[in-house]
């Protein structure tokens, strides 16, 4: 099958340019002696997470229970769930889980860590934590300081549960090269406070985790840190890009669409709007939401649902409806999110189908 | 059951509000003699669908094939499919469509008018035909002027399509009361010369379809409108209430969450975040991705796919991790295409699940 027999919008997946992003990484994180253990909330394809172990990933991440139930049906047998698990419903899933598989959770709270515990003792095996420490993004963790080590000494003690290490993100690192280094140079006086504060508690730490797309390269430069979790880097995307960590041909997802309206002049609308590339701004604040792959100076300028609308004024290439483009989404994760499957090419062949399983799993 | 024995996050529709604004609907377009098809992309729920139609709706609105194809087979049979049917593909099941049911297309192109005349007759059947028309929005549309006659004109001629009228959207009329009231001015003097045109070209068209939710209850000043589309008026959303056409008390749709964590001060993270709410931002530019029902103070000012965190700097509870709440999204349509279930209540008591069916039916 051909790329043209496919109706649009459709998820279409580069697997050169894919397999290109996997060694890569793998060779980088093999020089630095990484542990790589990559996010599989990006692409949600069980088929692609065992390409990354394959490909000498430790294990995998997932954002939440039913990506990993996902996984686990797969095949998938050691996986950190990034996330603290709270709630009944939820437990029981989890120590459903624990027999299948090596089982890691994340969490911040003595509530979270009670909960789990009871599911660890339900299910009659051990669940591996990660105490989430917030070294400056804001969102979870604790601050580094005697809380961070109380609740680890509560992990250590509460039965069913085994304090693997840390976990830490570094998605505040951002800005361009300059902007890092100093980013990163306060990031790391940060940690070693914290890594000086967990061996005055007598804490040895197995897994120091971070890391994020942006930085992928420059994680052997963050102190203490051994284990890393990207997701975006197995397609990148616009983000990716802007943050130069990736070149636009790195970028290995884009949505087929077509062109269904060229009636408003120095414009194109196409049948991919905000269902489709979701309506994510980019990292850097610049405006646009999504570029037609080859050819930057189209972007997608406003979006509604159904409809994506491309600025034409700047382009010598005319446009008629019917024509098709690829689009490169600013962030590939909630663009996956939104579609069933996803297609596999080498050039213009179709060489497979994936459903995107791990889609919609928000709980 | 009860809505504490759900899992979050979890789409909850309040059964009594959402009544309550489809009979307020229904009395509108009774008393102003307005024919109303509801845009069903909101819900994407047959069962609504049908209540709509119960109310008086005189058919439905959707947006692509494949949510007319997930109404048809609940049984409606008269939809206007208010987009561009373009490519082969698509002709196809259109043309597997008509024998089942009243189809009606939006168009704005000869392209697009040409394919759907063969789908027509491969069909055996007639498919009716609204020319689009741009009256400020600037997304798809002939501008007002002899392309709008020449391509209604063109559509009488090909066989297999049936000219039915204009399609026009009122999306750019916003803003406050005064605002409204000038661009409804405007609109009207557009509408006029739209009017003359299509009387001058000795075109009768039974529909002038317009309409939106924010200006529903202002459709009978929009001049020669007889048809309107809204979508969002059946649950209502923050952008509903930001554009004052609905209460609070009006929003039938939240999403149920989880506080997962509190370790970051001032803070609480739930558990829904662009994965559940999307990152749709407030049509006013204000900040903000959602607010806790109830209380107005409490705004989710950051989202990460998973992560909704809340500033509670503002809020006089205090909160736990493991406490719920509901969350009004931005814009309602675009969070309901991120799951794949959502349950009715009346009450603390959940009278129905209802399947999604039209999610993800981007083709």
């Amino acid at each position: 099958m051909n790329i043209a027999d496919l109706d649009t919008p459709a998820v279409i997946i580069d697997l050169d340019v894919m397999e290109r992003n996997l060694a890569r990484a793998a060779a980088y994180c093999q020089q630095h002696q990484l542990r790589l253990r990559p996010h599989t909330k990006t692409h949600k394809i069980p088929a692609i997470a065992q390409q990354q172990l394959a490909h000498g990933a430790s294990g995998i991440t997932v954002a939440k229970l039913g990506e990993a139930e996902v996984m686990r049906a797969a095949g998938i047998t050691d996986m950190l769930i990034a996330y603290p698990i709270v709630g009944e419903s939820k437990l029981r899933r989890l120590a459903a889980l624990v027999p299948q598989a090596h089982i890691t959770v994340a969490l911040d709270s003595e509530e979270a860590a009670r909960g789990i515990s009871k599911a660890a003792q339900e299910s009659g095996g051990t669940i591996s934590v990660l105490v989430e420490v917030d070294t400056g993004l804001g969102r979870c963790g604790l601050a580094i300081g005697p809380a961070v080590s109380d609740l680890c000494h509560q992990v250590q003690d509460l039965p069913g549960l085994c304090l693997a290490g840390i976990m830490t993100y570094q998605g505040h690192i951002m800005g361009d090269a300059h902007a890092r280094e100093k980013l990163t140079g306060e990031e790391n006086s940060r940690l070693a406070i914290l890594l000086a504060l967990l061996d005055k508690a007598h804490l040895s730490c197995q897994i120091i985790s971070g890391g994020s797309t942006p930085n992928f390269f420059l994680s052997h430069q963050i102190l203490g840190i051994n284990e890393i979790r990207p997701g975006t880097y197995v397609f990148n995307d616009l983000n990716t890009v802007m943050a130069q960590a990736a070149q636009r041909e790195d970028c290995a997802m884009s949505v087929l669409a077509t062109v269904v309206s060229t009636a408003v002049p120095k414009q194109m609308v196409v049948d991919a709007g905000s269902k489709s590339l979701s309506t994510d701004r980019l990292a850097t604040g610049q405006s646009g939401f999504g570029q037609v792959q080859g050819a930057p100076e189209l972007v997608v300028t406003g979006l509604s649902e159904e409809h994506g609308q491309i600025d034409v004024s700047r382009s010598q290439r005319k446009f008629s409806v019917g024509d098709r483009v690829r689009i490169i989404p600013n962030h590939v994760c909630t663009a996956m999110n939104l579609h069933d499957e996803a297609y596999g090419v080498r050039g213009d062949t179709v060489e497979c189908l994936w459903p995107i399983a791990g889609r919609g799993k928000v709980r």
